[in-house]
């Protein structure tokens, strides 16, 4: 098989067969205009730095997270996918990459961390992921805070890390539901919306690159229900965690 | 943002910064002519099974081995990486992937097992990568087999898949070693090549899809060292991982 006819296999089974592409890119286009900001462009030895709740901590080995690019460390969920792709894509900028993701975290436990799970790695890059549970623990766990509490306490979040860090590029995930999950009932679709717009206002005020995440995971309902991304509708199965990690790469890189 | 300016932008960042795809591809072409054989199209239902040693199973948590598309239960390695990208890119498929590589395993560990651990599941694509303990346990472990145990028992095995299941897709990966890696002496350059000849040649012989290990890693290491993609030698890092799961992905699929 000759290069013409190897490229030209390439094309077509590009163009038949795959969604995933086509999923990231119709939401990144949907919510293009959030994102004026620029590209972040990997450099020579950049650390890079996981930060959320369970979607993020993904049952991580935390024995080993003082390592970088560690295959436990990194957990079983979207990060591990998206380190895995820049860590092949970037071969030759020694790129060191941490999850600290915690389950249950809400950002108020972030910001009582944030020393020592953030600034103290000096990230060059940071992604952040939080919101699920700053509502989801007011209807199941007694937690009192509101939308408020969760704008204000992310935006300081951002503040305090700026100041430390005044060169970090950080991402700010938007915090999703898949509809149809089974540990969502009919109040979350109304009132998760706040927090959403919440993370996007803290993306949008400080020049943040944002992934959309919830138009990311609307386009893939067009092609298989909750159940195949994340049947609870909170944490997403590997199909929703690669979804993820390629809508952050295509958006972010 | 608009339609236009996303594509450009997509399409400059794609042009300067990503080697994966560039590693991948020179593999692929530089043996093209070894993989006559029509890609695999999933088809809805389908039940995907890795076959291996440890490089296969990566950690694998076996109590969970029977629930398909288990995080846990794919391991850490590029069966999971792999499995990632194909659930996301066809969620119309309803595909059903399972792992089950055992550590230390050689061609003939895998025949003991097979009833249980591959013609029980009815595999409608079989991805099988074996050999390299084959090789190494004769120099470590005291295994008395040769290059020609390992050629005639893989043969015999795929014969026996072939008659078991009239349809399967079997796609043969590369036993490959990576050059520099620690655990491998002066010995390995010449006398591992035999068995990946071996598996090349049980792949052309039974027209299988020959994923090129070899050349894979061998193209990666113009841009980074044996200790980025796998610092033994044998078992890939996470880039190793996903470089692995991407040259399955292009050359099969």
């Amino acid at each position: 098989m000759d290069r013409r006819n190897f490229l030209k296999r390439t094309a077509v089974t590009g163009a038949i067969a795959l969604l995933l592409p086509k999923i990231v890119e119709a939401a990144i286009l949907e919510t293009a205009s959030t994102n004026a900001v620029a590209r972040y462009k990997p450099t020579k030895g950049n650390i890079i730095l996981f930060q959320g709740d369970s979607i993020t901590d993904a049952g991580r080995n935390r024995e080993d997270e003082a390592v970088p690019n560690s295959q436990s460390a990194l957990g079983m969920g979207y990060a591990l996918f998206a380190a895995a792709s820049l860590l092949a894509n970037y071969p030759d900028k020694d790129l060191n990459l941490y999850n600290r993701g915690i389950s249950g975290n809400k950002v108020f436990q972030l910001a009582e961390r944030w020393e020592k799970d953030c600034l103290s790695l000096q990230p060059d890059i940071l992604s952040i992921l939080i919101g699920v549970n700053d509502f989801w623990h007011t209807k199941t766990g007694g937690y009192k805070g509101t939308v408020e509490t969760y704008a204000t306490d992310y935006q300081k979040l951002i503040l305090q890390t700026k100041k430390a860090l005044p060169k970090v590029k950080i991402i700010i995930l938007e915090p999703f539901i898949i509809r149809g999950g089974s540990a969502l009932d009919n109040t979350w679709e109304n009132d998760f919306a706040p927090y959403r717009n919440a993370a996007k206002k803290v993306a949008s005020d400080n020049k943040l690159i944002f992934i959309p995440l919830q138009s990311v995971f609307n386009e893939a309902l067009k092609y298989a229900p909750a159940a195949y991304w994340g049947k609870d509708g909170v944490h997403p199965s590997i199909a929703g965690a690669q979804l993820m990690a390629q809508a952050w790469l295509k958006t972010a890189f």
